[in-house]
C-alpha cells in the first residue's frame, strides 16, 4: 500500500534497529479517512473469504479493524488485555507477552462471540515477534471457528512472527512490510508479504 | 438516540443497581455500521463547534471517536493508560481511577498533538463517576487548547460525573442517559442530557 509506505517514511521515527515509532498515524494519533483506506485494502485482500467476524486486540488494532468491518459488514470484537468487572466468566483466553510494554497479559474474549459457524479475520496494527497474533490464533482455534487469516498494517519482516505464522500455513497479509531498519534507514521488502 | 436506547434495552445486562454490561455492542463486540451512526449523531451535535481534534481514552472510546472523526474530518488521538516503550517523554498526563477495573492509571498524550490552536472534542463510551472525562479535560486544559465539550455514548445520570462536569460549565452530550437501573429495570431520563 503505497500511501502507507509514504506515511511510514515521512512520519515514522526509527528508535533503534528493531523499533520504529508510528504513533503519528497508527498507535496514538490516527487520521480516520486514512484508516478507512486501510480498511478498504484489507477488505479487498480478504474478499474471497466468507468472513463472519473480525477480532483484534486493544488498542491500536481497533480503528483498522472497525473500518475493515464496516466495509465487510461484519461485527468486530476487540480482545481485552485485562479482565474487567463485567467480563469474568465464560471467556476464551491466551497468554501474550508484549515486548514494547514488557508485560505479560492474558487476552480474552467472551466465548459466546465465536462458534464453529464463524470464519474469523484477525486484524492488528503491527507484526513483529507475533505474540499477539499467535494468541489470537490460539483463541480462534480454541473456539472451533475457522480462520480466514491475519491482516496487519505493518510487518517487521526481519523479526520472526510472520515467518512462524506462515510456516503454520496461516495466511498473513501485511499492508507494508519492513525488511530492515538498520543504518537509520527504512527498507521495505521487495514485494508485500502474501500467503 | 432511539436506536441506541433499543440496543441498551435489548442487549444490555444489568449486573447491579449501578452496573450495566454493554459488551454486546460497545465495550467488547461492536457493529461498525452502528458505530458509524453514533459518529453521525456526535458530529451533528457538535457541528456548531470548530473542532480540530478528537481525543478519547483506550479502548472502548476508539471506535465511536474514529467514526466521529471520519465525519468531522479531524484527527483522533487515543490516550494511553500505560506507558509504552515508544512513548516516554514530552507527555501531558493525568491520573484516572477506573471503578470497573479497580486500578489507577496515568493517562497520557504526546504534547505535540495539542496546542492553543486546537479546539478539542472529547469522546468516550461511558460516563459514570466521570474520572476518565475529568482526566481528559485536565489534559486539554494543560495543553492550552480550548474544549468543545464531551460526547459520551451512555451516561449513567444517577452517578455524579455528568453533574460535576456540567457544574464546571463543560458541555456534555450523552446519546442515551440512564436515570436508574433499580429493580432490574433500565429507566432512561426523560430528555437526553444536553448543555
Amino acid at each position: 500500500m503505497e500511501a502507507l509506505k509514504r506515511k511510514i517514511r515521512e512520519e515514522g521515527t526509527i528508535l533503534s534497529p528493531s523499533v520504529i515509532k508510528v504513533d503519528a498515524f497508527l498507535n496514538h494519533c490516527i487520521e480516520p479517512s486514512f484508516m478507512q483506506e486501510i480498511g478498504e485494502v484489507f477488505a479487498d485482500k480478504f474478499n474471497n473469504e466468507p468472513v463472519t467476524k473480525i477480532i483484534t486486540l486493544e488498542s491500536s488494532g481497533i480503528a483498522p479493524a472497525t473500518m475493515t468491518g464496516l466495509i465487510l459488514g461484519v461485527p468486530v470484537i476487540f480482545l481485552r488485555k485485562q479482565k474487567s468487572l463485567t467480563m469474568q466468566n465464560n471467556l476464551l483466553t491466551a497468554t501474550v507477552y508484549s515486548y514494547t510494554k514488557q508485560t505479560e497479559n492474558t487476552i480474552s474474549i467472551a466465548e459466546k462471540y465465536l462458534s464453529e459457524k464463524d470464519h474469523v479475520l484477525i486484524i492488528d496494527d503491527l507484526l513483529a515477534n507475533g505474540e499477539a497474533l499467535q494468541g489470537m490464533v490460539d483463541i480462534v482455534q480454541k473456539s472451533d471457528a475457522s480462520l480466514a487469516g491475519c491482516g496487519v498494517v505493518i510487518e517487521k519482516a526481519f523479526q520472526a512472527g510472520g515467518k512462524s505464522l506462515r510456516q503454520r500455513n496461516i495466511r498473513v497479509e501485511a499492508l507494508a512490510s519492513i525488511a530492515s531498519l538498520e543504518n537509520d534507514t527504512i527498507t521495505f521488502t521487495e514485494q508485500e508479504a502474501t500467503h
